[in-house]
């Protein structure tokens, strides 16, 4: 028996997120199903984020346990063979036995995309969120600025969420414009349900002028939900990629 | 009476190009059909492009006439209502009755992306074309060189077109690379069937090193398609703009 990972990037326009549910397809149930027909042998993956319906990914990573003979190095190419196109294995290898994608992370970056024009550009659509007035990146920044460190992100986690300890650490958040283009980059140590939109949804009313800046210190400090901005759409935010002791996948 | 100019944005991916056909749906069709319906007149629009199967617009026009009383300004926003995410028009207004999309066009400028990287991109797979041997951009910028000017480009023209003179003037083309996308873009007073894709083709092959540089310009030479390399995927190019008499759209 060995350990395989595999790092795993998609286009979540199609599907209902990462983890399986019966209302719709998800990437988890794709994979499963692919490695299944591929191995010959039961496979349920374990993924490292359970990304929401839309998100999309460049570097998501899964692990499951085969008995398989063909070297991990050489799965993708088989996988990438079978898999639809908006699903691409972009590396797999064996990994020790004790390798857990969720347990072992160090650290985690996503990327929200925001297309920033006066009128929606039809090639964007998908992998970006629209907005019409203008934003001021700079306030953006700004904001973002008092989100950087170890704090407690009750105020940035969706009420629904059953995690108890919501502190975590953002190493670092970016906000960048090329032309109509806004970028929000985001580092960090694990991010709770839904934080980095509800983070780009607050940034956004920042950028438009509806709150100062400096109200996002006081939006972490009353710990509640209803004080930050709404959650941002789904297609903008993409998982770009997943550190584990300093290797990034 | 009264003649109105569309500029059009949309994602090709679905359609069958822009011209109306009757094996698939086709721009100009969806156009056409809402158009009438919002104007309760029969409506034919006279496009300036007519972009192929998949290739992707930002600024294609249109021109139409009709007994409206809408103001021409106005119609934009009615018309981006009814019409699917993937249209979009960014500018409405009313030209001079004698204005011809065609015929008055000073010029064109079309975008060519490739992704070049070792997997292919899920989130960049229909707005691009992937190629995984390394491509050299400084031997395509150097073989793109040869093209700029007037010429005639038989050799870069789809073997099955019916134009007569194949004399074209290219303005400019500049190839650059942004990590793992190349970007090719061509501006030129006209171009004939396929030109912009026989050109990206030949184009990679140069990048891949395949053809020398300087071959280009003996294909030029030589007048024939044969010599010239394959026409590029569809989902690469992009129709960026379109001016007339310094106006851009």
């Amino acid at each position: 028996m060995k350990r395989i990972m595999l790092v795993v990037a998609y286009d979540g326009t199609k599907y209902c997120g990462w983890q399986m549910q019966p209302n719709g397809i998800t990437i988890e149930e794709v994979l499963n199903r692919t490695l299944t027909e591929l191995l010959q042998e039961q496979i349920m993956v374990t993924g490292a984020s359970r990304t929401d319906s839309g998100v999309h990914a460049l570097g998501n990573v899964a692990v499951f346990d085969s008995e398989t003979r063909i070297p991990g190095e050489k799965l993708s190419y088989a996988l990438n063979q079978r898999l639809p196109k908006d699903i691409v294995i972009r590396e797999s290898k064996e990994v020790e036995a004790d390798f857990h994608p969720r347990r072992c992370v160090s650290q985690k970056t996503y990327c929200y995309r925001i297309l920033n024009s006066k009128f929606p550009i039809p090639t964007e659509r998908l992998y970006s969120s629209f907005i019409y007035y203008p934003l001021d990146e700079k306030r953006m920044e700004e904001a973002a600025a008092y989100l950087i460190g170890e704090h407690d992100f009750k105020s940035f986690c969706s009420a629904g969420s059953q995690v108890i300890d919501t502190t975590r650490t953002i190493y670092d958040i970016s906000v960048e414009r090329t032309g109509e283009v806004i970028t929000i980059r985001l580092t960090g140590n694990g991010f709770l349900y839904n934080m980095v939109r509800i983070i780009a949804g607050t940034l956004i009313k920042t950028g438009l002028g509806a709150i100062p800046p400096v109200k996002v210190k006081e939006i972490l400090e009353k710990k509640d939900r209803s004080h930050a901005g709404p959650k941002a759409p789904a297609e903008g935010l993409t998982l770009e990629k997943i550190e584990y002791c300093n290797k990034i996948y």
